[in-house]
């Protein structure tokens, strides 16, 4: 086993022909033991087959997981109940081989939406994939390289912890959300670690990180149909979660905070990654609704991408949040800089502004005086390639 | 007085000299025998000065008003206590021009935010306004062009109804909403009618011709600090609206549905005008919801800018709309050709569609099997003139 990944897990990919360009796009994980599983998956009331199965799975199989096998270029979602049995023709197909139970195979799809799932193409490619299975970090990499649509670059991220003489290693990998892709505008995320968990232990400590990361950004507002995060336990390393309870939580929220930067700072035509930082809220909720309106205007979003400190654009959006806020007591920053205050005009120096906002990389800090909650949101700007690449590309 | 125009108003306009580009920014409506008033206002939290204003001298006159005028250029929002004085300002020395009170003036401003309103300007230009105020035509189509700001066009309405001898006139103007300038993006609607009512009688006509109108619309989701709809009866007419009560209200509606499809006409970068028919929703408001996720998502609008029929983003739209659907009941069509059936997908022609899609303006119907509520909406697509509009735009 290499350095820098869990032990338990083996990994591989391969080429099944679903996307055109014949790039992989089959990844597979193995867990020749087993793993405890926990997954959270899209708000979406349209939801893609193996999200489906893959609840299913975990019911049935009570959370225990030997197999993740993923495809990119075809979402399997809006395919009825064709697409239903396609996902669990896949899982079947590699339960048999690997002499599993199917209910032991988590199944994802991304990619286009309302086209059948080429079933037999999957199954020829799948016994080559399965042999290939190794432990050591190419097999990791080919599985995050496969899983990608349009994302120019895979997206890592790890954490390691010492617990007397062993070690708890956690891996997450994930592919891009929004302008990504037209109709490949999914999140997936798989997390992998050694520690010894079940299901309902690792399920509250989940969705803690999600909640404070994946739930805190927006690149275009929409909500794909195939959002999947789920984290793997393989128990491997020896040491029990609740011995390091607090360390694993905050390893974990890491590897979802770097996983969520990296997804938006791909986003597609994005040129600045903006950082909200939203300060004395009333509450949590307040602060999260009023980023997301914030980060989901576009004549904000416009405005980030021409570096124009145009306060009055946030104002408005905080306005029409749906927060409970009074104006009159709100402030907004550029670094150290106030370019609004008490809900009006401040005098600032437009040009150092105008270049603070040019950086590829900044945060806007927003005092809004009615609380003490806070909330980091990740946003991005909207561009005309943005525009240019979603007009463009055609079903 | 010429025909076309409702009896008892006097129009002109004029040049303060707020809009740098030296264009008309002052408009006045005078009303010497006064008029009844109701009105409707932003929902956004962020309320400009001038409609604090315009509530408060609605309420003092006790909905009688003598004057309306307004200012584009400036928005006057975010701008303070100073930001009311100089609204009331305005009121004040038109009054006294006038021989009026200042709470018979309604004021209105479009324009930049968080900029003081030069009321020297408005003050040293207000004598020469109120003198060419005439009952003719083109006194109105002064008014009609000093309201806008970057608007392409004046946008008009106008209906009359024959009752006995007489004849109710009614005519509304509007300035756009939305997409139309980055800092100027507000809807500002005035009707005027010389039908006989108080403002109690009003008011309930105008909410629900609004609700059924501008309501139902959505260029780029922003909801600005000034919107502001102003509904003047002069009475002149001699029919009470009760003699007249329900074509009265279908005539309003008329005028506000056609003033809502020129707004959406001229938003900016608008290459497709597209009107979403929601059918067999549950109720009217999970209708509205649903048409206002698809017209809102970044995702579909750019499909529509490329005329491509992605069946699988609106449908992704509703899904996380909020409003509890069954998926499995959807079907979408354009024109006569269903691209979505069952909530997946249909056999259909993509060379007929794509050309369908081509139009500058066409329909999208969505059934739900849900109930039998049904909504029109209005809106149109995401290009990328209208990013480089917005972003090149400077404070």
């Amino acid at each position: 086993m290499s350095a820098g990944l869990p032990q338990g897990f083996l990994f591989s990919s391969g080429i099944a022909g679903i996307k055109t360009s014949g790039r992989p796009d089959l990844a597979l994980a193995l867990i020749p033991d087993g793993a405890s599983a926990a997954a959270m998956f899209t708000r979406n009331l349209v939801v893609a087959a193996p999200l489906t199965v893959g609840r299913e799975h975990l019911r049935v199989s009570r959370g225990r997981i030997h197999a993740v096998i993923v495809n990119s270029g075809n979402a399997n979602c809006a395919t009825g109940n064709q697409g239903l049995q396609a996902a669990r023709q896949v899982c079947s197909n590699l339960a048999m081989m690997l002499g599993i139970k199917p209910a032991q195979v988590f199944p994802s799809s991304t990619g286009i939406i309302g086209v059948p799932l080429p079933v037999e193409k999957i199954a020829t490619a799948l016994p080559a994939v399965a042999g290939a299975a190794s432990d050591d970090q190419s097999g990791f990499e080919a599985f995050a390289n496969a899983i990608l649509t349009t994302d120019t670059k895979k997206k890592v991220a790890c954490e390691s912890i010492r617990h007397k003489n062993a070690t708890v290693t956690m891996i997450g990998v994930a592919k891009g959300a929004g302008m990504i892709h037209p109709n490949m505008a999914t999140m997936l995320v798989y997390l992998f670690t050694d520690v010894a968990a079940n299901s309902r232990e690792l399920q509250p400590v989940l969705r803690s990180a999600v909640e404070a990361s994946f739930n805190n950004m927006s690149i275009d507002g929409d909500t794909s149909t195939n959002d999947t995060v789920l984290l793997l336990a393989s128990g491997k390393s020896g040491v029990p979660m609740k011995a390091i309870g607090k360390q694993f939580a905050a390893a974990l929220h890491r590897i979802c905070n770097s996983l969520a930067e990296q997804i938006v700072r791909d986003g597609e035509g994005v040129e600045h990654f903006v950082r909200l930082k939203i300060e004395q809220a009333r509450t949590r909720e307040d602060a999260r609704k009023i980023a997301r309106a914030i980060a989901n205007s576009p004549l904000v979003k416009t405005a980030w991408a021409g570096a124009d400190p145009n306060w009055g654009r946030m104002l408005a959006a905080i306005g029409y949040s749906g927060v409970k806020v009074d104006p009159a007591r709100i402030n907004i920053y550029l670094g150290s800089q106030a370019i609004c205050q008490n809900g009006g005009a401040s005098l600032f120096d437009k040009n150092a502004a105008h270049e603070y906002m040019s950086q590829a990389e900044y945060e806007i800090r927003f005092e809004l005086g009615a609380g003490r909650a806070s909330l980091e949101f990740l946003s991005c700007d909207l561009t005309q390639e943005y525009v240019r690449f979603n007009a463009e590309y055609s079903t």
